[in-house]
């Protein structure tokens, strides 16, 4: 027996103790982040997959993980040996197990199903008791919300973390606290019969008050839920003893002054209770796509079901309309960033020109080096994507820590990194053309880049979503029946996630764009076995005019790094589209050369110089 | 007092008589008909307005007529000195009346709205009753679902019409209806708990049962309802005596050998009860968008209204997908059509040429004339807009019959009409160029030109919806800031209405296109006070080929007829755009030359021959 499968026998005691027919192990932590923290990466320590998305089931005779095909060559090479099975699933399938479940006790009377009810949200919840319903005679089923099973047994579990936590200013961020929460206010104030609101997302939190930490890799958010009443703020966030002289101490000290009551994290669950019993009456407002389960229930155990208003949070399109001092911000980050990855650039090709042998890890180790010499850097908002050749049509890939492979000399390199500055987060991805390509690999690239360029030309009346304009790029690749399988842009957050809504742009996003908005524009082409292109810079949505026909907007680039033209057959594009690239490696040169002189000396300069000659 | 405000005094004395506060008139028949007979023509023969969508409310101190910005200007001049106010609603905004009531009476304690439950769908009502739930403190708001209020005061009020039904075979329509009527009931059986499904579209029914009728203008229907059931087919149509020597007793006699009960149409509500009493149990599906209130009423009434099982028609997507019989019918048409369109065209510009005066009803009576020759021709798919100048830019404009104005010697004349053919439907708008054109009117006929171009050009995988295509053809407008008020196309029938669902290409419709469905391709630009400019083709979907990124859709264009490239500035159009237009319009010569030269002789050759070489 190896280690996962020691603990998948312990976790089965624990279910026999307790009369557990299955148990549901979610992929997440009680804020439905995309990036948690060691605490909650329970699937890892049961199973070894290491996945950022999945979950899963338990029973007697079987243990099964659900994940999405991003992850299936991934999970069959991590799960060898751990005698748990691989269950394909679509992405977002909540339902998979719960339809499982039911398959897998055909027969039975009734289920006892248990599952953390802090790492589950309402939604899936339901899904699983409906799932049971329809599925036994006797409604004896159970869905057991307990507290997390894995405690008992993971030894040396991790804490739930507990890091410095920074406040930022109106100087900083273009909005103080107070506003921010006079206009959840004014939000809760027009939600019929209803007097405060719930909120357990971690960017919704950051972004309301004005506050970082470090608790999760990538995304600087603070673990804590918050609580805006009418006349109070309840943020349940200590986790332990508070330092004096660290800045958590300055930053609860600001916020107390500022009339926000500071609680421990556990004393969200107590302090339902006691506001339920307090309030003058009235609703509570939380968003059920994120919230989870248990502190659900805590609701309405505490108020009544019929007080627990539900809807999308209004914070999300707040949060992403974004204001002229993170506009200003979101600017010098996207030219810092620029730096760094023309030097990164300009390093690798220098490397492989000398003949140096470079590892995919060794590259992708160094540019986060050149972004940790940038003042403000925070980290790096994801983990870089570092991949030559058949590596790069890996959806998610991530080049192996140790033996990882050598850079080769000729094909493509694609590498998608993003830092996260004080000042704004970035996400950036340039495919490099190295040696002599073949006529496949120049078409995928020069189709991707029109599709990319297309995006950027576009122009569109207010009120357009994510999902016409989806197609305005894919359309370059569809034209030759080539696609890609992810969307084509997804928001990025100010010192906040590299992902967040509400705003896409993929075929099934409606979300009409707004002014304010930032977004990736990265179309790709994957081909198993050959090579993987993505392009990606990030636009800013803008107003650009009005007239009879409309309000119009348009897309402002804010990355500042040069596309290669080397790889481009000229032919495939058509003169605006030429200028367009021309145009933007000519301001990429006028804006970075004197900072690429000043850190590179000429060499480096003329190397840049001769990046962004035209076509 | 003129004759509109008497028929209003009548209508407020049969209010008055039955404590009505208010009544509401429907601008549909009981099915939900685009167009529709005479008879339901109420609308205008109580105000005198006749656009195509509208409701009236009346009470004792006001009569207002809901419109949408399509009949802003019609509605003005229709209704001026009928004491009707226009009210100015969203297209499709069935909660305005009711919000509207609402307001009205505001601190009444319960009002009493009537209705014509056959004019009215079950949704409106749903609306409607919510209205006044919210709006008044009385429980005892009441809505009439009268029959039909006018009809004791509209003097010489038209029948339901009843014409000649014909019944078209497998070898005309590619299908027969026994083989319609067991896929329906296949549909049956996969809805549980149901037995049967009452059908009320009169597209839907002509299909099911391949019968057409002319009860209707432009449209091919019979007026009925169908029930059918696991082990019955009811068709409520008969309407009067059937002449034994009529193409309707024919059908009859055919119909009833196929086992098809034929029962009078007003028998629906009778046998909606027999069926309650005698059926085994079991469901009625019906499609809430098109069933009218009286109708389901009866069946809640009859079957208890948790055996009425809703959803979406499953006839509306099968019908759309057109078989291969259709297509060849379709291939046909707009062949013949083409002709019809090219000799009006050549007409047009020689009569011009040479002094003529031509009115736009003038040129309209010409085109109808010249498909009236055309075999198998059944009538125009609606009325043709036939359009000079700024009158083009009016959006539904309709050539007054008398005065009306002259086509003149420059600017742009607008021509939008089709043709019911035994063999299939067409719809072609071409925008002709008269003398010398202003630089605008050139940009604008040229990038409306571009963007149906590339509309035509587009490929994309299976899954596509209009959404997403859409922006295809409207970008090229976009960039210039230009945009139009309409969606870019929508489904055609197969000797059936020229608009059909599911599918459309405008921002709202995310249903996917499929292989056989039929769409016009109609971009166009309006500016008020100068010029109208459309240009419609229409398209057949049609499978590309499969590769490892998916299956593939492209469109095959079924119009025949040419682009008039003397209005295009060749500098806005790119080479791969120039050649679709030339390639297009070769084709036109190449396939209607021989057939134009044989009914025009040799100038009408020479004349189309110079009207499609190449840009």
């Amino acid at each position: 027996m190896n280690k996962y499968q020691q603990r998948i026998e312990q976790l089965r005691e624990v279910m026999s103790r307790n009369h557990y027919d299955a148990v549901i192990i979610a992929g997440t932590d009680p804020h439905k982040s995309e990036y948690f923290a060691p605490r909650w990466k329970g699937i890892e320590w049961l199973t070894g997959f290491t996945g950022e998305a999945g979950d899963v089931a338990v029973t007697a005779d079987h243990i099964g993980l659900w994940t999405d095909s991003r992850y299936y060559i991934q999970a069959g090479q991590e799960l060898a040996g751990s005698g748990v099975q691989l269950h394909k699933s679509g992405q977002g399938d909540i339902g998979a197990i719960p339809a499982w479940l039911a398959e897998h006790f055909a027969g039975r009377d009734a289920i006892r199903v248990a599952t953390c009810g802090e790492c589950q949200s309402v939604t899936f919840v339901r899904i699983l008791r409906d799932a049971l319903h329809a599925a036994f005679r006797n409604e004896d089923s159970e869905i057991i919300l307990s507290g997390d099973i894995l405690d008992n047994i993971w030894e040396d579990r991790p804490l739930v973390p507990y890091t410095d936590i920074i406040a930022l200013d109106e100087e900083e961020v273009g909005r103080t606290r107070q506003s921010k929460i006079d206009w959840l206010r004014g939000f809760i104030a027009s939600q019929p019969g209803c007097n405060a609101i719930l909120l357990s997302s971690l960017d919704q939190i950051a972004w309301t008050l004005n506050v970082r930490g470090s608790d999760i890799d990538y995304n600087p958010y603070v673990i804590s839920y918050l609580l805006v009443t009418a006349d109070r703020v309840l943020w349940f966030v200590s986790k332990g003893e508070v330092d004096d002289d660290s800045e958590t101490a300055d930053t609860f000290a600001l916020l107390s002054s500022q009339g926000i009551d500071i609680l421990p994290y556990e004393s969200i669950y107590p302090e339902i209770y006691t506001y339920g019993e307090g309030r003058p009456g009235g609703k509570v407002f939380v968003d059920l796509d994120t919230l989870n389960a248990q502190v659900y229930e805590t609701l309405c155990d505490a108020l009544g079901e019929e007080n627990v208003l539900s809807g999308s949070s209004p914070v999300i399109l707040e949060k992403a309309c974004k204001n002229p001092k993170e506009i200003e911000g979101f600017r010098n980050a996207f030219f810092e960033d620029g730096i760094a990855v023309e030097r990164f650039l300009y390093w690798l090709e220098t490397a492989l020109a000398a003949g140096e042998s470079v590892t995919e890890q060794q590259a992708a180790l160094h540019l986060t080096s050149l972004r940790a010499e940038i003042e403000g850097y925070r980290g790096d908002s994801f983990g870089t994507i570092s991949a030559w050749g058949p590596a790069a049509a890996l959806p998610h890939y991530s080049s192996p820590v140790e033996n990882s492979p050598l850079i080769r000399r000729r094909g493509l390199y694609l590498v998608d990194s993003g830092g996260q500055y004080f000042y704004g987060t970035t996400d950036i991805t340039r495919t490099v053309p190295v040696g002599e390509l073949t006529m496949l690999e120049k078409e995928d690239y020069t189709l991707v880049l029109k599709a990319m360029i297309n995006l950027s030309l576009a122009v569109f009346p207010e009120g357009t979503p994510g999902s016409q304009l989806d197609a305005l790029a894919r359309i370059h690749l569809w034209r030759t029946r080539r696609n890609y399988g992810h969307g084509t842009g997804h928001g990025v957050g100010f010192l906040s996630g590299v992902h967040e809504g509400p705003q896409s742009i993929r075929p099934t996003n409606h979300v009409p764009l707004r002014a304010g908005m930032v977004t990736s524009n990265e179309p790709g082409m994957y081909r198993e076995g050959l090579h993987g292109i993505r392009h990606e810079n990030i636009v800013l949505c803008v107003k650009d005019s009005s007239n009879e026909f409309g309000d119009w907007l348009r897309f402002d680039t804010l990355t500042c790094c040069h596309f290669d033209t080397s790889a481009v057959l000229k032919e495939l594009l058509s003169p605006e589209e030429i200028k367009w690239l021309n145009d933007y490696n000519e301001s990429v040169y006028q804006r970075l050369a004197p900072r690429i002189e000043a850190c590179g000396g000429p060499q480096m300069k003329a190397w840049l110089r001769s990046k962004t000659l035209p076509l």
